[in-house]
């Protein structure tokens, strides 16, 4: 593999380019028997769709999903599920002047680094358009997740400088404003900023929020695959993705142990509680049956529209000012990428966690 | 694999627990050639190992790794180099009191799920001291880089709430004190800190930043597999990381694009150079020729010697006080864990990235 | 992964059911700057295709492959390259008959236990159809090897009990004849015995010898990844193969050792030549340099018109007799899945072995 | 990954050289929860070993092997299990000779030309001495498969040209010769015909013929990791085999498809009898219910008393006659290691194959 493949039991290959004929993914390992509603593929394509605030690209794509194996009579098979998106508006002629200019923030001079040989249009590969293959992926994830209990759920949790109130916090706030934060009076504030520096052909970075509650406990590996190094790992597999957090985050590095420390109760049912979860829900890589709760920290869309400093394939300094369609702000439409990949990676996890004890084979093959 | 093997060229398996007769790991796939000194690896357990500070651990521990295999008249051969470390200060008595409860911040409650069955002595495989191992590998690693002239060096840059001033940065100050920090007086104040802390039987927690220079530019995989992804993954696999950053990390979330773009140009010698680096070194998951920076977020030790409330195994509520040996922070000795964890992922791209070309492989068969 | 992902580094996961609406391959890790032929991947496509000879199915399948991503004005770009091959000829009515019933030397009754629900359209990702894909991800292998002058060529060997005379062997004969076999004579005796049986309803198998000569020697790993154990395995994952040789196979457990070791002898240029060729060039699971000779023997299609005893879904005994079309022999149509199998399996190997030295490292990155 | 991982998801992890210190392997993925007994490691570590029949290698090592890790209070933690095993006659003068010169037959050139650097001491990594990791591994699969009632027993089926009858059959015959075979009338004429091949420093190969029983059906990955692949690969990755057969295996490819077709009947308790089992356990790559059987091909032990021609590392002809132990026939101490190859595979796709039904993730975590 070299790259485009994530998970190990639950795996997931993307392909396509930005302006290439279209995008996909195979899933192979997707256990059989799961009831697949393509409706709720489309759902979280809609989400990321571009075209759809006055903050994202116009871009106009359908991003209709095929699913062109692995499901028979409704229900998934346990053979790989390909899922095909054309695309539609692929307007190559925008990019034509970027093929001999490496664009500051992007991936333009990397790739050129790595391959000799790059596909100029729209970033190719690089473009976070190869993120609708992911959510499609992740929307399958999702309906096994759901067939054992687990919800994910995330948001904007800031925009530039523009925080959520925790205070404020609404869940049914997040997809009543095209900035998907939870919070009404935050999501005017980042619109305002948004406006302003639309005016100035500038960008914004932000925050997502994900909370993924329902997750067993005893879920995830020890030492090297770590249930949260995985997650972090997926995250920053995100194009733009800078840091992330897990539960206490890099608030946790200036607490002392006994303010960090959760502690615990045995509850009126007889279970184990946590007085509090610091921890985000992971102790040792392994899930203790609370929320999981991450943050992902995206740099601004590197596409503006302000003059910059850059140089040419050819080795000469040149002055670059890009036009054209490009998001001022990609974090809203990240919401649902954040989501699928934390789906991919619950999926996998569940999997690869379900022989860790020897009653459990012994249970399934009835020995 | 069950989350024990790191990486997938460059590949190394750790085992042993805490309080088990020995630990070790098993290194495949490191090339041929390569002139193995034993006392580089030696160099670097010896700065992980515990009773060297004021803060640390007084566990007595030679630390010595013997190579058992893959070396053969001092150099590497191809086939697995097995490193194997003795455990000398096992006192097993220490920990039988802990048995019968889950310790607070520890992954005993989340191994007892998962498993069913947990050596309880001293965290087991959870144990910090699983990463004497990681050091032992990640020091053939260096030997692999050195070769290609790349280097890694972290040092402490907080603890709790103690920052170093970067305007007093001094490389030759790292090692010249025990909290590992290049910045003398932020030494001096964090060693206060700590008494302090120590005096209350209490813990700190702490960040580590680590720059890797002389990485080609080219280095990475695209997509799923980004170098930045798997470096997070590295550093999240180390017990008590919660967050990490990659060059301008969460900073990056409140800038504007004009303000994080790196900008590109032509150098006196031809060469293509960098106005800033807030991408760290990497763009689009491929490093760029700069010197890659990250920062691992540290929680505080979970062992304090303060009353917590807590469970038994059975059920019921206890409240549970730590004694025995246990370091008050573990920052300092975790600065060459995240350089062995960075090293070893640098060893394995780069292995990866060499045939990202044909014409490489013509190169190297002569075709 | 759940079985349909292929290699290491240069890795293909094919999808794709007999009678759902396509089938296709992803490979990534095909190395960049390959100029790709389409043609070339048709005419393999072209010469596995159904409906060309009295003795294959008459399904009627264009079989076209379509490059949906990975290649950029005519070569590879290093990211993944899908190929996508719509199914046409469908008739799904021909098989609805067996949706419930075990088909006798089918996958039919293992599917159903292992997944609890099948696709019972033609065997659907059982079929031989899935091996279209494989033709055509090893096509674009062929290429990589064509680049490093690798070439692999196979033909029928036996058909039933019609062996081919190694002296009549002529390579221009095997693509002159239907069942392409090398030797002409041969290729009329198995012709006559696949009309007889063809009257019977009968069906019979085969064996395909494959040849593959240019790889340099050291290519292959030790221990459990040897060579010959990859293209074993590789020959076994081709539906109905249940016997496979490498070089001097089962002859060489009737050899004495004076008998079956390949001498060596210094050549008039001074390279190392073998005296004989037992080791089908392949020693310690590593090249030698010599040709790599292997056989697959496969067993007689099962799908048969003569009556059978089978049992039903519902648990009932029931007789079975298989009409509409099928293939009395597949081994001409699988020679070039052979060939595509050692191809995917040659160009994973020379990606891995590429960093078996330091020195090739610091060639590559010029230190 | 560099060859010495076996497995995905039960892995082993061997390392050493026939003359270095020890050898050992380690094992990931085991599940908790097994009593694990270290006498029956040691019992297939015996039957390995050398120094047991005349025919076999003089080698003294007492081959015990020390557990490190992954094993408290008698019981598997689902942590890595390392093995150790000291090696005590290196005798390295033994092969000094050997350092400039390639013994046909062995992987000395290969070796040469893959890494440039070869541990020649007794063949390295590439010596057989290698698989008594393999079998320490094994026999902890083993133990793993006994608590799912799944029973492994291999032994010789030939020696040169003396094969066992059938019809003589015994199988407490197997351990009561040193041949290992269970028809004590081959096993005689075996004998007598190693007598003498050993009076003229010759060696002879044979077969090795595997039954494994109480597979539950429904065991295997389609496509590519059909399970009869994996164990072909399996049997291949040991040194010397040079064909592997699936149930019919050869006489496949001249049986007609009638002939071949194993039919199904329902039996008297209401489960699917198969009439014959040509397909020796295994449709589709799949398991089905009925005993696997396969047969691997060993060439004969390339070490011979006998003068032969080769070539030095300087490149000139050279006469060796190779001095010293060596084995003239290894089939029989090959038994237990096609055992324990057969085991790690088998331990490995049933913990794969315990996820393929959403129902079977629903049954084990309580949902």
């Amino acid at each position: 593999m070299a790259g485009s493949t994530y998970g190990k039991r639950f795996t997931v290959t993307t392909w396509g380019e930005s302006h290439g004929p279209a995008l996909g993914a195979v899933i192979d390992g997707c256990p059989a028997g799961i009831p697949l509603n393509q409706e709720l593929i489309q759902r979280d394509l809609d989400r990321r769709k571009p075209g759809q605030s006055p903050y994202a690209t116009p871009r106009s794509e359908a991003d209709q999903a095929e699913i062109l194996s692995g499901v028979f009579q409704g229900q998934t098979t346990g053979t790989p599920i390909a899922l095909l998106i054309r695309n539609q508006d692929q307007r190559s002629h925008d990019y034509s002047n970027l093929a001999e200019v490496f664009r500051p923030g992007h991936a333009d001079l990397t790739y050129h680094h790595k391959y000799g040989i790059r596909d100029y249009r729209g970033g190719g590969r690089a473009s976070g358009r190869e993120t609708a293959a992911r959510v499609a992926a992740g929307a399958v994830a999702r309906q096994l997740l759901a067939e054992l209990q687990i919800q994910i759920t995330a948001y904007t949790y800031a925009i530039g400088p523009v925080k959520i109130n925790p205070e404020n916090f609404d869940p049914d706030v997040i997809h009543a404003n095209p900035l998907v934060m939870p919070d009404a009076e935050a999501a005017a504030k980042a619109s305002s900023y948004l406006t302003e520096l639309k005016q100035t052909h500038n960008s914004a970075g932000g925050v997502v929020e994900c909370v993924i509650t329902g997750v067993p406990p005893g879920i995830g590996e020890p030492v090297f695959e770590k249930l949260d190094a995985m997650l972090a790992k997926a995250m920053f597999s995100i194009g733009g993705v800078k840091a992330v957090e897990i539960g206490s985050g890099i608030q946790a590095a200036g607490m002392t142990g006994s303010e960090h420390n959760d502690c615990y109760r045995i509850d009126s049912d007889g279970s184990i509680r946590k007085e509090s979860n610091h921890a985000g829900g992971i102790l040792g890589g392994i899930s203790d049956g609370s929320p999981i709760k991450l943050r992902a920290y995206f740099k601004p869309t590197p596409s503006i529209g302000i003059q910059q400093q850059t140089v040419s394939t050819a080795g000469t300094n040149v002055e670059l000012t890009i036009t054209g369609r490009h998001d001022p702000i990609i974090v809203p439409r990240a919401v649902v990428v954040v989501e699928a990949m934390a789906a991919l990676t619950l999926a996998d996890y569940l999997l690869i966690g379900a022989t860790a004890k020897i009653s459990n084979l012994q249970r399934l093959f009835h020995r």
